[in-house]
């Protein structure tokens, strides 16, 4: 299953990795844990950018406040000095404490020098609310959870229902995990360009996907139903291209257009984040010398960058939407999957939906 | 002619005021002076957005670097004070400061006492750079064609080609001025929302005028020539709704998703730059009490104005190229129009092009 | 013992209130919870705005990340909403998550539609870095411990080494919890402004207090221990001053004044970071109305409020380092006391340093 | 005539360079001219970074903004890419339009391509109001003025009322145009800092230089005058030291102490802006190569950087007071000059104010 690779080119001529996921950046993986049980459906994602220590030799970083009503934390640093120095984690809002919780402990164990030596270390725990489909006021992810995600790491992983997108909805529909990736040519090298999502935002009614405007049709179905709660998404970007964080946070920022081209249009309560990293470049934590040599990359061509990062952040997300299953919420409710609910309004249409039936086909979903 | 209204309502339930322009705003008023001659098409475009002295009686108003590769002057003050104390003024990016001084010396002689008794003034210049049509090194544009642009000044004015928008380009088509406005319910009584676009931003290829992507079939036009300079888009949005400042910037934040609805990514040397002010309140340069009650609106229902903002900004910039006209460029080439590009790609389809066509008719283009 | 008065009045004319603390303004209430083992010297300080439920009728804020070399959380959702909606807690930085951990619980405990019907919350939990004189590697603050501080909470709290504040370090001299409070005239009437701080910042041989640069003379006792590790110094400003959030922002700015003027200039890994609110207007969560009328100032007289932050600030500043005791740090050495360390160079001096007199006598130390 | 430099060592153990000023920095040159008529007293000063093309070779770059009541143009441009492609003027408020229109003159001259095959540019002019002093609403300043002034650069120049200081105040007193620059050792080779300001910001009574608080008995004299119109401060940090943009927003940032370490608040309507550039990498308009190796310096030793720059501004800011001479102003009141205040003073305290004479030395005035 998959997206039609012909129709991801629109806005860009790049052409995904091997996997088609954040991880086809070389030294990036990615781990989940996915909690279901009668009253819990969520769970955590990790990204791990590094085979290294991340403490001792930092990545160049930005995050974008694409909308900030949201509670990651650390990106204020990130901000400050352009670094990124723990892994990504990805949780439910009330869960951000255990995740930082976490990732203190982590860094500790990894870095002896630590509070003793050398100060402090600032975890990035990003967030978005399920409390549509997760009894989120249960609390209940631990840091055991966090132990899991870390240790089920590596290349390949699963999108829609999992991890940290359990339990998330996006369009109203069931949404979720979702990565994809892309390939550029740079002055005769090939870079990667990664993207993971979290999709938990946005209205069925607004939902157009390649120009199908589907969202309505869907809002119709007996068994849809508009969630009442908040939406939020959370990208990481990542790529092995020599950004600096000046960079990465204009790259980050077009994350917007790939998120906002299914029709959305950046909601009130919508905490829509984006954190970008380049792999390219180690920041020392202790340099041996302050002078040094980095790589670097003009803003020259910055629109071929752009445009990719659009496209793998907007296929990321119809990833997720794509991978995601129908979910039985906290209300006893079908959260659909965007699967279903295009087999269901072909099914009200007899099968004659042509629309409907381009758009299933463009998305691998027949 | 005019947009199909029905159509409009996709994103917002809001209804065009009177004029459907920004005009549509109690108080607020638009002049323009168009340069045509052998060598300029280029011009001035002002948007009063108060019969007051705005000096005295100051306006709230924020400004959102979508991308700041921009040089429009006044948004530094701005963003410190959140407050708007001259007119905005639009032309060609080498003309700024003409703009600069004409706005000065206007705002010298309406108050006596800017220099002598109370500091400076903080002139709000914008542009884009019309250089593929107009021969913008000419540096062609008078503090005189200023002048006559504010004696323009009407609640009516015309789109497209004319005033800061003469020489403008917008996905490779021309563009130029485009007005759109709404109105909304808010605890029983009605208020406006008005948007103002230069557009000069885009690449054909990319254009997908409400789920039809014409962009492609425009591209392959014999008449189609792309653009090698820059693009930009400046927004100015109105309103009577008392938003403060912080609320006029996450208002002015969502024209970006107007603005790329149509299939453009922020490209890198694209300065998209959003004004917005509100009317509602005036703040006094020389307040005669430091306390007082100001009008306020909740962010509780900011989703509505959201999309109030996406809905008007995308319709004043399709406007602004629903009204430009075909023009030769600065090389001699056609700059096509919107309209003469769609006919042409309905005339090599010899008339059965029935996407096309159902987007003529919305755009009340046939 | 406190700070002399005249002295004071050299940046503004106010006057403090009647504690001389945050709590003056009124409905500001601190607590403190103080731990003290073998291996740990830290603690929690809360600040709680308001007695009213404040995630129901939340106050304007603002951020000021003078140097983001810092972990405090909420500030993102306080820069783009301009609300505050739960107290302030202050510890030491590895303890951030526990303190998130228990802002969510307590807001869950008092909200119950939160996670349910109406979103989640945005905990403030702000934090330097006590590693100096604390074990911070032990993770030694606990989520009863912050209820400890909760329920300590009034209008008298201790300064100095004590709460959030118990093992920090300021000036390499022992340093901690320092408020100060000032009132002001405006159109009639009088409103307060309060300062807290948790100092962690600086070099001795920076130190400069008020005129009398006593931080080289410390610095020669053989008493005197640098500093390894990192620095940082939390501020958070309240006020009945009807301040919108970019006012209280650009008070929160002025802060850095206030913390400078003892000498530091703002240090690399120092987390500089000031949260501003104000009392005046209630922000409902729930309005019944979009649409109201809220009390304002002008920014007309902002040199009078922008004067008495600074002096606030620093007083407050100050007040952390009178109020601070000499305490054995982690590696076994005596943490000055300024109280100490000017007595041990006046002893040196065999009570003929004039310079170091005056200041004692400004400081009330002698 | 210059200040002590065994006293300046205070915050920062760097030397000043060969003069003392910002061209110290190799490449950098400084041009001015004064215009001084019965009712002007204005002028020009530019800074030139390099002596290379600036549009085509352009350099790091970032602006801070300490407090945005300013009206210079080109800092969004700055901020977005890091990069300064012109020289830097600096004049009074009305005449920035006037600049800016010479610099797009001058960029046109020296890059025939502009507006037609690459874009356009981005003048950067910065401004006080010396409304105390000049007839600011003659707009006496013309483009020619501004041609005099780039005739007029070299590495030597004057400081005081001179160019774009001619009518600016500083401390109530006569400011204008002041530099300074240090030397620093990094990984065995000298670096450059130097810094230029154009000082008219603050009030007399909180004057405070190097802890001798003269402000007050300054504020005393006959011949004192406060005062009416808005300052501002100026700052021009250049290095080659290899920052990149963002680090040069963090070295900005750190000018706020230098310049409030003479006791200043940073007023309401005290523009003050900095803008530090790097000449270490040269950042290609038209790059043959998008990959590249750039210079770098890890931010690990910051603080030595930090103490450099708040040394260097203070200084410049302290000798545009120290060069400063007696100036009659608008309204036919003395605006007097450091050196004649103090000795006022001392010729009031029959020479028996030693606190006075002290600074007197250290300053090099006596």
């Amino acid at each position: 299953m998959g997206l039609n690779k012909a129709f991801l080119d629109r806005i860009s001529d790049t052409k995904p990795g091997k996997n088609n996921l954040i991880t086809d950046v070389p030294g990036v993986t990615v781990g989940q844990h996915t909690i279901i049980t009668e009253r819990l459906k969520t769970g955590v994602t990790v990204v791990v950018p590094t085979m290294d220590n991340i403490f001792e030799h930092k990545l160049a970083a930005a995050g974008q406040l694409i909308n900030g009503f949201g509670k990651s934390t650390g990106l204020v640093q990130v901000e400050e000095l352009g670094t990124l120095e723990t892994p990504i984690v990805l949780t439910n809002t009330l869960s951000v404490g255990v995740g930082y919780n976490y990732l203190v402990k982590k860094a500790l164990a990894e870095n002896e020098e630590i509070g003793l030596a050398t100060g402090t270390v600032n975890p990035v725990v990003m967030e978005c609310n399920d409390g549509a489909v997760n009894n989120i006021r249960d609390l209940g992810v631990t840091e055991e959870d966090f132990a899991r995600a870390f240790a089920d790491r590596g290349e390949c992983f699963e999108e829609g229902c999992v991890g940290g997108g359990t339990g998330m909805c996006c369009y109203d529909l069931k949404g979720g995990i979702g990565s994809a990736s892309r390939q550029i040519e740079i002055d005769g090298q090939t870079f990667t360009m990664g993207a993971l999502v979290m999709s938990n935002y946005g209205y069925v009614s607004d939902l157009d996907i390649y120009d199908h405007q589907v969202g309505h049709k869907i809002s119709q179905l007996p068994e849809y139903h508009k969630r009442d709660e908040d939406g939020s998404i959370i990208t990481i970007i990542a790529t092995d291209i020599p950004f600096n964080s000046r960079q990465l946070k204009r790259i980050a920022k077009r994350s917007s257009v790939g998120i906002t081209r299914t029709g959305s249009f950046i909601g009130n309560d919508s905490g829509e984040i984006t954190l970008a990293f380049s792999t390219a470049n180690k920041i020392e934590h202790s340099p041996k010398q302050q002078l040094s040599m980095q790589k670097a990359i003009s803003d020259d061509q910055m629109d071929r960058y752009f445009r990719m990062t659009v496209a793998v952040v907007e296929e990321a997300n119809l990833s997720s939407l794509v991978h995601a299953k129908t979910t039985i919420d906290r209300k006893g409710q079908q959260r659909l999957s965007l699967a279903d609910a295009l087999a269901k309004v072909q099914l009200q249409a007899q099968g004659t939906d042509s629309d409907v039936a381009e758009l299933q086909k463009m998305l691998g979903l027949i």
